[in-house]
C-alpha cells in the first residue's frame, strides 16, 4: 500500500480549526469580558451576522448543531404542531430524539430521495390544517447542503418557502454546512442571501463547526417575529455559553473576508478532485460529481474494510456497500492523490 | 477615585482562560481527530477523571454547566420522580426552567439560608412516597460551593447522601464551583474524594469553565448503574461536542499538576483578602469570611450604582442594597487592593 | 358509638353523581351520535357554558380537573414561562409533576397562608421580565374555592387579574370547586360572573365532578384568543373524550336550572352545620366558620385513628393533629348530625 | 332513496353504550365510595381483568384510548428510547402528536401495507442499537385489530414479541379494538390470551369505548416489572378517573359472562354481512372480506358526497375515493340491509 494521507477522509468534523480560528481564540483572551454575550466579541459577531441579513435579522450564537436545530424549533411551533422535513434530515435520524423530547413535537421525515423537499409535498400537509386528531403543519425544516451533499438552488428554497407560508407554516434551514451549500450555488454573500432571508426562510442553522471552527454555531432569525422568545429559550435548551467572547471569536474569524466561504469552496474542490481520480477506478461506482464536499461511492464490499483500515472512512449504507467520503476545509490536493492512489492499488 | 482594577469582580464567568488550557487547544489542533470523542485527547481527560475519583466511575464531557446538571438529571430519574434541592439552587432559579422542561421533573426548592440541604429535610421527603397524587422522591441535588458562598463538609454531604439513599433516593451534586469547595475543605485529591466520591454521591457535575477553561464541563457517574443511557441523554440533550478533542484538552491541561485545584486556591485566597481589606470600611455590612471566592456585602445605597460604574460587578439582593462580589482565578492581589481602595474612597 | 352517617366526610369526590346526572346518561344513550363533540348534547352545553360567561367565551369538555388544568396552561404558555400559583395549588402539589412533564413549564409554589395570591406577589415577578436566566413571567393560577376552603372576593380576584395583566401575565382558575365559591359569593349567575369573566381572569377549569357529577370538567376561555390552539391540545393532553355526549349531558344536567348552585350551596350549608355543632365541643379546636364545602379541626390525636375507623375522613396535617371533614351535594341533616354525635361521643 | 337506517356506519365511536354498561353506571351510584379507585367496583374490575391474563398482571382503569397508550409508552421506555410502530398506527398519526409531547419519545412508523409489523422490521432495528447519535430500541407498538381492520394471528403476534424480545425491546398492544380481534380470532378468553400474554406481550392497552362502553379503558401490564411506576405516571398523564367506580362499573358489565366479546361478535358480523351485501354491487370496490367490524370501499368519487349526505360515514383515503364503514355493537340487521339497500340505489 501506499502511505495513508495524513489527513483522512472520515468528516469534516475530524478537522481541527482554521489557524485564524485559534489565533481570535487566543485574541479573545485578555482580562475580563462579561459573560453570557455582553462582551465586545459577540457584539461584533452579532453586527456581522446582521450584516450578512439585514437589519431585521437577529442572531444568537449557540454551542453546536443540534442545539441550534432544537431551539430553533422551539422557538417556531406553536402547541401541537408538528416539523415536516425529510426522512434523511439530520433532526429526524441524527439527533436522539432531542426535538421529540425537548420541543414536544412530532418530526415528520417524509420521502425525498436527494434528501430536498418539494413543494408539492408541502402542499399535500394542508390536509392535517384544523383536524383535532392530528399534529398541525407548522414548521418546514430543510437542510442545506443536504444530507446527502445535494444542495436545493435558491428558487428551490423560494418554492419552498412559498409553499409552507400559503399554508400557515414557518421555514427552518438546518445551515450545518451552510458555507458548503453557499460555496456551491456561487460564492458570495449575495449567494447566501439568494438562498436564506431572499427565499423566504425564517430561521437559519448557521454552522461554524464543520468549516473550520473548534465548536460555534448561530440560530439566526431572519423573520424577528419569531425571536421574541429566543434568548430565554436558548437557555432553556442548554445554548448559552457563558464565555461567549470565545464563541463570537470564531465567528468573527471565519466572518472576516469571507473566510468560511473560501474554505468551504476549497472543501467542496477537493471532493470533486477526489471525485474525478476515483471515478477512472472500474471497481469504484459512483454517481453524479459531488455538488458539495462529500463522495458517496459504492465498492467491492470484501475491500471496504482494508481501505477503511488502511485510512478511515465511514459506512454509510452497508446493505449496498456504499461508503462516504468526506473533505474538510484542510483536506489538501495531496491528501486526495494520495487517496485516490491507495483506492486504484487496492481495488484495481 | 483611584483608578478601577484592571480585572473586575463581576463573576468568575468573566475572567478568560488559563494560559495553560488555550495552549492545549493550541496544541489539540493537530491534523484530523474522530469526532465526538473517538480521540485521544477524549481518552485521556476520561482517564484523567477516572483515577480521580476510581475505576468505577464513567465521566462524560459536555458544554456548560446548566446542560451537565440537565443530562445527569436526565438520567437520574424515573418517571414521575422529583428532584430536590434548595431555593437558591441553580437548577431551581438559574436555569430558566430547563430541567422542568426537558427532564420533565417538578424540582422543588427547600427552604436553606444557607443554601445547604439538611438530612432532616430529605428525611421529610419520604411522606411522599407511594402517594399517587404527589411526585415521587427521585434525586437530591446539591450545589458545592453553594450558590451562596457556603460549602458542605464532608461529614454533611455524607449525612445528605445517607439520608436519601435511605428513602432510595440518589444524589446529584451541582460543582459548577466543585474547585473553590475542593480548595476550601483541603485542597487535595483526597479532599475531593472525602465529598464526593466517598460521601455517597451519585453523578457529580464537574464544573471546568468558572475554574480557568474557556468552556467545558464533564458529568461524572460515581454510581455507574446510573450511567446506562448517558451517552445518548448526553447527545440528546444538546451537550455532545463534534470536535471533543477541544474540550478535552481543557480538562487535560486543568487536572494535570492539580492546576484547577491550585488556580481555585488562589481566587478563595482573592476572596478572603478583598473581604479582609473591606471588612475595615465600616459603611460595608460584612458576615464571615467567605469560604469561598465570592463576597455579598451590604453597601449604602445610593453608593451602589457609582460603585458599579467604576468597576462593574452584580446587584444580589436589590432590597437589602446587598451586592456580589466575586474573584476569579486570574485576579491578583493589586486587583484586590486596588478595588477595596476605591471602596474606600467612594464610602469612606 | 352511635350509628356511623350512611355517608362519611372524606371528600366531595366519594359522593356519587345526582340522580338528575344519571337521568341525562341514560337519556343521551340513544341511537348513534358523532364522535368528538359532533353531537347535539355537546353543542347544548357549549351554548349553555357560553351564555353563562358571554359570546366571546369558548368552552371545551375534558375528562378531570388535572387534565384542565393542564390543558388550560398549556395553552397560555410561551416557551420558558414560568406558572405562579400558591404552595398550596393543586398544580403544585396534587397533581404528580403533570403540569412540569405536560406544560413543560416551571410552577412556582409563592407563600400563602389562606391559599390565596395577593397582587402584591404578582407585582413582584415583573423583576424576573427579561432575565434570560429566568423563567419568565406568563401564567397566574389562582384556585376558586382554594385548597384551604377560603374563598377570593370578585375584588379579590378583579386585583389579581389586574396586577397580572399589568405586567403582561394571563390568569388561570381553577375552579374544580367553582360552584361552592358560586355559593359563597351569592350564588347566581351575575355571582359567577363577578369573580370570572368580569374579574378579568383569561381561562377558567370549570369543575363538575366535585358537585355531582359521574366525570366530567370544563375548560372555559373567556379570553378566546387563548383558544385558538386549544381544540388541538385537549386532543394532544389526553382530554378528548370520544363519546363526549355522555360528558355534556352532565353538564346540561347540572347547568338546568342552575341545579350545580343549588347543589353546592348545599354542601356549603352542611359543612356550616358541621362547624356549628362541633365547635361546641371543646376538645374540638376549629377556626373561623367554613366559606364552602370542609372544615379542618385539630383533635386531640389519640382521637384520629379511632374517629377515621368509626367513619373515615382524611388526614390534613398530622404533624398537628389537623384533619379534614369534607361535605358533598348529597350529605345530609342526619349525616352532620351523626357524625357529630359521634365525634361528640367520641371526645367529649 | 330507501329510508336511511337509524344508525349509521361511521364509527364505532359514534355508537352509545350497551344497557347493560348504563344499568351497571346506574347501580353504582349508591351512596359514597373513596375515590381514585378505592372502591369495591375498581377490585371487582382490577381482579377480572387480573383473572384474564393471569396473576402476575396489573391492570389500571383510565379515561381513554390515547391516555392509555400514552401512560402505557411513558413507563416502558428508557430516556432516548424509541417506540417503533406502522405508518397507520393511532399512536404515530391520530393522536396530535401527544407520545412526543408527554412520552418525549420518536415514533417511528415503519412502512406496512396491511397495518401490519413485521418480525424483519424489528430485527432492522438492532442497527440502532449502542448508536450514540440515534434514538435506542426501546418499544414496539403494535395495533390488535389494526387501523386497517385486519389482525394478527397469535402466532403473528408471538413473532413480533420475541423478535423485540431478542433485542432488548418490550412489546405494546394497542387493544382499542382488542374485543374485534378477540373475536375474530375465536372469541374466547383463551383466544384473548393466545395472542397477549401468551404471546410476550409486555403492555396492553384494553379498549372498552368502542365496544360498548360509554367512556373507559385499562392499560393491563402482563410484564408486571413494567408497572412500578404505573400509578403515579397514570396521574401525570391526566387519565386517574376521581369517581373510578363509575369507570370500573362499566368494565364489570362489560367482562360479565364476556359480554364484550360476545358484542365484537356481533359487530364483526355485521361488517362481514355489510361486505357480502355491497360485494355484488358492480360499482363498489372491496378488497377481501373484513376481518373484524370495517369496510373500506372505493366508491365511484360523484357517489360518495350523496351517499354521505344520506348516511354519514367518513372518507378513508380521497385520493382513492376509499371510504371506511364502520359497524358497531348495536348495528343490526335491519341497518345493513338498509344501508345496502341504499348503496344499491344511488350506484345502481
Amino acid at each position: 500500500m501506499p502511505a495513508a494521507p495524513p489527513r483522512a477522509f472520515a468528516s469534516d468534523n475530524a478537522a481541527g480549526a482554521h489557524p485564524a480560528v485559534i489565533e481570535a481564540i487566543v485574541a479573545a483572551n485578555e482580562g475580563h469580558a462579561l459573560a453570557y454575550g455582553s462582551d465586545r466579541w459577540t457584539a461584533e459577531a452579532e453586527g456581522r451576522l446582521g450584516e450578512l441579513f439585514g437589519p431585521g435579522s437577529e442572531a444568537f450564537l449557540v454551542w453546536n448543531g443540534t442545539g441550534a436545530n432544537v431551539m430553533a424549533l422551539a422557538t417556531m411551533v406553536h402547541p401541537a404542531d408538528f416539523v415536516a422535513t425529510t426522512e434523511w434530515a439530520h433532526i429526524a435520524v441524527d439527533e436522539t430524539g432531542a426535538p421529540e423530547r425537548i420541543v414536544g413535537a412530532k418530526i415528520v421525515g417524509l420521502p425525498a430521495a436527494d434528501a430536498k423537499l418539494r413543494p408539492e409535498q408541502i402542499d399535500a400537509l394542508d390536509r392535517y390544517r384544523g383536524d383535532m386528531h392530528h399534529a398541525q403543519p407548522g414548521v418546514v425544516s430543510i437542510t442545506q447542503s443536504t444530507e446527502l451533499g445535494t444542495v436545493y438552488s435558491a428558487n428551490e428554497v423560494a418554492a419552498v418557502c412559498e409553499a409552507a407560508h400559503r399554508i400557515g407554516m414557518v421555514v427552518h434551514m438546518d445551515g450545518a454546512r451552510l458555507a458548503n451549500a453557499t460555496a456551491a450555488l456561487g460564492g458570495t454573500l449575495a449567494t447566501l442571501r439568494s438562498f436564506t432571508v431572499d427565499a423566504g426562510v425564517d430561521v437559519l442553522s448557521f454552522g461554524g463547526t464543520k468549516v473550520g471552527a473548534v465548536g460555534g454555531e448561530a440560530v439566526v432569525y431572519l423573520n424577528p417575529t419569531l425571536a421574541t422568545r429566543a434568548k430565554y429559550v436558548r437557555k432553556q435548551v442548554n445554548q448559552l455559553p457563558s464565555k461567549m467572547r470565545f464563541v463570537a471569536a470564531q465567528f468573527n474569524a471565519l466572518l472576516e473576508g469571507n473566510l468560511w466561504i473560501e474554505l468551504a469552496t476549497h472543501a467542496n474542490a477537493m471532493a470533486s478532485h477526489l471525485w474525478g481520480l476515483t471515478s477512472e477506478i472500474p471497481e469504484v461506482v459512483l454517481g453524479a460529481p459531488p455538488a458539495v464536499n462529500s463522495v458517496f461511492p459504492i465498492l467491492p464490499s470484501e475491500a471496504i474494510a482494508p481501505l477503511q483500515e488502511w485510512s478511515f472512512f465511514w459506512d454509510w449504507d452497508a446493505t449496498r456497500a456504499q461508503v462516504r467520503w468526506m473533505t474538510a476545509w484542510d483536506t489538501t490536493v495531496a491528501d486526495v492523490e494520495q487517496f485516490a492512489a491507495g483506492v486504484r492499488h487496492l481495488l484495481g
